[in-house]
């Protein structure tokens, strides 16, 4: 544990998109870090609240240029921010300084290098590292996270629908195949680069699915539901673009493979994920708006004409993406895990 | 067939609701139709542009209250937007004024009064009529729906669910059993009387599902779709509410029971709703928006580890409600049954 | 009068965006027009249908690249839907080729090529036609738009704003100078190329002015006003940006600069728009919802503390772009000037 | 000043609004308030995240009826989270039970009674008492605060129309009669009673001015500009409502009355809020999405063709209400203004 006035130095690798301003909202709350570098391949080093208006008066940093050595020199733990591909050939030279890094990207979220070039397109760059990355779901990899250098931080899709679905599988409720997950998603999720499919005259009063088989959370969500169930799982995932800022929600629709009512399946996850702070088991259907700008993932179960259907609601931005980055710096650096992430709004 | 010239003369009974004035925008376009009542339990005789501003300057009328042998006197054919209950009480006696009725609530769709009882619980008050009642969705029943007197028109999540689900469950490819039904639906769904979940400030920025395992539209939906493949079907249906106004998608996954092709399923919609002007079989995933204020129903099917979905995106107000009753009134009349719905927006 | 059987060919210039997708749609239900082209600079002839699906099944046509004389050899009358700039290179060569044309771009709207210049960046290259040119406001120049070869539609904001002012000003009740025009538009009205500032998660639940002092449809407001009142006006125009898809509201403010009474000032906008069909002057405060998808501006006016206050609604893409653009093509060609654009929805 | 480890204790009078779950929420974060009461009219004392879902496993507290004597058998402070006329009824009740009490309605913030029967259309009940409470606007009256008992805290739009106007107006650039605020606010201002014009439908992709010439925010704004700037003010308030849940912007016209520049504009909104933690000069246009959930108000100035245009945004629920009330408790309380409120979002 760290002294309680020691302040961890961190660095915001690629700050200019969506994860990067929550997290930055998230650390500056925090009473045991300072924010020290931020850095875009903008040459000009615009300042942040230039690039986030929102942080006027808040944090006074100039952006710089990446550079592994010069980010070292001033931080301790690196934050990457980065796409895909990109965070991969930044990544090792972060770790070779000596920095602890926490990778908001998919780089290193996948086990074997060939599924990862099968859903992503690209060879990956850095293959021996992968399978020896934790996987930073701390409700599922808690033990495993503190003294780790590197931690892969999950997508949000996969945490919504592996926190709401493993519980369940793991306790024999549910089949490992053919498990259906409707993911409804808000539109920042699909990130800050202008696109014609993310305007808002497109996606305002619409309403769509999206990557219909081919979402690359899928792979994802196989592979931790395997491993911490100890099955090969695969679902069928199917993601939504809805029509608001922010807010994820998963509706799991599975048979039930043995009988059981709902107060049973509702014991089940409040077994489960029993003083896990940033999970609220609740008898009512989850809305995503009493979970935004929070590090909540609610959830609740209902069992109807021997469908079970689970509700797992989260924000994307937050618990699914820069709050459990928090979590996972908290947890890697000593600190109690829910520092800085409580009663956040 | 009637005359070219010849103008239908029709009643809005309950005329302050969104598919009342939907319902009343078409007609206002429609070459044989003139709307010559309007009925409100104001007593105040409203002028309907009061009650709906953007009718200003377009339709001149006072509404009256709800006087069967008034309305018979003017009009031929009434369409009664009452909410259920109400719509009951006072469809007998605009019946018996020799009109002909196109209900717009649930109240004539269900064929067994328990079914109605449990599901509404109201004991049905014209229990000898159902049964009797054609179910106003064309592309199924069109055949029956002419020279009816009165004729129920469907709900919008089921139109959308039965339209989806139809072409395969009667070819065979999926059970009759199970099929899961995320339905998706923009507020004006919900009606336009005051509550609190339809508040702007409580479903804008949010997301959540409601009913589950309890919405209305279930029997329904099991009701047509036992009728038309001639088996005993079974759905799970959950609905969610979306943050916009109007749109309406259903994302429905059954495992596929037979082996089949993307394309060998696509074929299959092609052919069942060959002629079908507003049923569009479309290749890329269905946008409510490419539907929005239109009559078109926009399906699309893909097939992703063995289990089968299916897209179907309708306006909830327009093909879900006041459009397919204007298809119902054209085919009750005589008209050509796509009069007045070409090319709406 | 052109015969009523006769059908005038139309191309649509610039097919993509969302001013082309609103001419197209009101275009299909014309019953006097035959849309024979539409140009991209897409090399690959996409189908219209692929760049909007929401004309799947409902208009048949593969796009082209521009070539006049080609558009001439099918086409009666163009409808140029381009950006500035690109609209005054291409104008020229259309009319050479002996289309008609209505260019509903900014290049053929103001009459002195230095303003032109000096607001827009670029040098007039089409300078001696300019000044020529009819302004498209049919409530303002009807008589002057049939027999016109070109046709300068006007601005959305120009629109709102000069429908809101005319009349007062004319009448002697505003001061020229100092009028405030806070004008409020939904978001497609900045267009459909994708650009940080218009992305969902950027101005969705957001609010903020832009362009202060040096928005472009500024200098248009005041050359218009200046040539209807006879006098130089000068207006201060500020513009913000709306979360919502469609609809403009321009709110006026102006001291009275004579004694009056709300009730005077209603009866001039009584009078003065008498017999303009898509005027509506309403009691009521206007509601942008009640014009959306219309060709209607709502407009009504109140007195408080002296200061007389305007506000003036319509649909940015349709009495603001495409539907006025109708007007004046129907003007053109000798068809009645509301055909085609009563009861669009 | 408060002893470090004292903790406050407080109760919310009425927790079922926007503006009480707001309060709560920054409350939960204060380091030195205990929220020992939360009051509704319903009889069934329902638990606070029964009535707030978004406080589950965050306050556990069952409401309870409205007993003064039991509040200040518990409590140190109310806020009074009333409609206005329950405020003054109950007010009076707590304050001589020794409460100290924050009222967030506008039954206090008047000074002369007939002006509030006047706007409010009831007679004040505590007339007396008016005129002698200090309204809560720290930026104005921080030193008047401390050691009050009673403290009117001020409306949404009064508060951003204030904080825009002032410096200009005490400086002499305005004139005290016929300036314009247009103001802008989301639909979370308008409470949480269901009403028609609140629901989604009506107000999602809608945009219209309301209670032009006679909202209550008006004699309110008067009174404080004219008493802060010693002159009888009196301006022309238009509110719109925005299709978003929050945010607030006022665009503020006015003719400048004496030479200037906005550079020398700028420096006197500098000069007036130099070490005003909570008001932020911007040299961009401020975004409401930039202020939403914060403290803040973003304030910048435009000078374009004689005319003074202010935009001065907040959050209409924080900084517009529940975030200016914390202020006001610390003052009162002798804890730093700030305390809980920096870095909340």
């Amino acid at each position: 544990m760290n002294s309680p006035t020691a302040k961890t130095k961190v660095a915001i690798i690629g700050a200019t998109g969506y994860t990067a301003i929550e997290l930055i909202k998230i650390l500056l709350r925090h009473p045991h870090v300072e924010i020290v570098a931020a850095t875009t391949r903008q040459e000009d080093a615009p300042s942040i609240s230039s690039i986030h208006p929102s942080l006027t008066g808040r944090l006074n940093l100039n952006c710089e240029l990446l550079d592994p050595a010069a980010i070292a020199a001033k931080a301790d733990v690196a934050f990457a921010c980065l796409p895909h591909v990109a965070s991969m050939e930044s990544i090792p030279l972060l770790l070779a300084e000596g920095l602890k890094v926490i990778d908001l990207s998919a780089d290193y979220r996948l086990i074997d290098p060939d599924i990862y070039e099968q859903w992503y397109g690209h060879v990956h760059t850095d293959p021996t590292r992968l399978g020896t990355i934790v996987y930073g779901l701390p409700e599922l990899y808690r033990k495993q996270i503190p003294n780790q250098n590197l931690i892969a931080n999950p997508g949000c899709y996969t945490s919504t629908a592996i926190l709401g679905i493993t519980p369940l599988l793991c306790s024999g409720f549910l089949s490992p195949k053919g498990i259906i997950i409707d993911g409804k998603s808000g539109v920042s999720g699909a990130g800050r680069t202008p696109k014609l499919g993310t305007l808002f005259a497109e996606c305002n009063e619409s309403l769509t699915a999206y990557s219909v088989g081919n979402h690359r959370h899928t792979p994802e969500i196989d592979q931790v539901l395997s491993d911490i169930s100890g099955t090969e799982t695969e679902v069928v995932f199917t993601p939504h673009l809805i029509p608001m800022d922010r807010g994820l929600l998963c509706s799991i629709y599975a048979p039930a493979i043995k009988e059981t009512t709902e107060q049973e399946l509702m014991q089940v996850y409040r077994d489960y994920y029993q003083g896990d702070h940033f999970i609220r088991i609740v008898d009512h259907l989850p809305r995503t708006k009493d979970v935004a700008h929070t590090n909540f993932c609610d959830i609740t179960v209902r069992l109807s004409r021997g469908t079970i259907q689970i509700f797992s609601a989260l924000d994307n931005l937050i618990k699914g993406a820069s709050g459990v980055a928090v979590q996972n710096f908290n947890l890697m650096c000593g600190y109690n895990e829910t520092t800085g992430l409580t009663d956040l709004y």
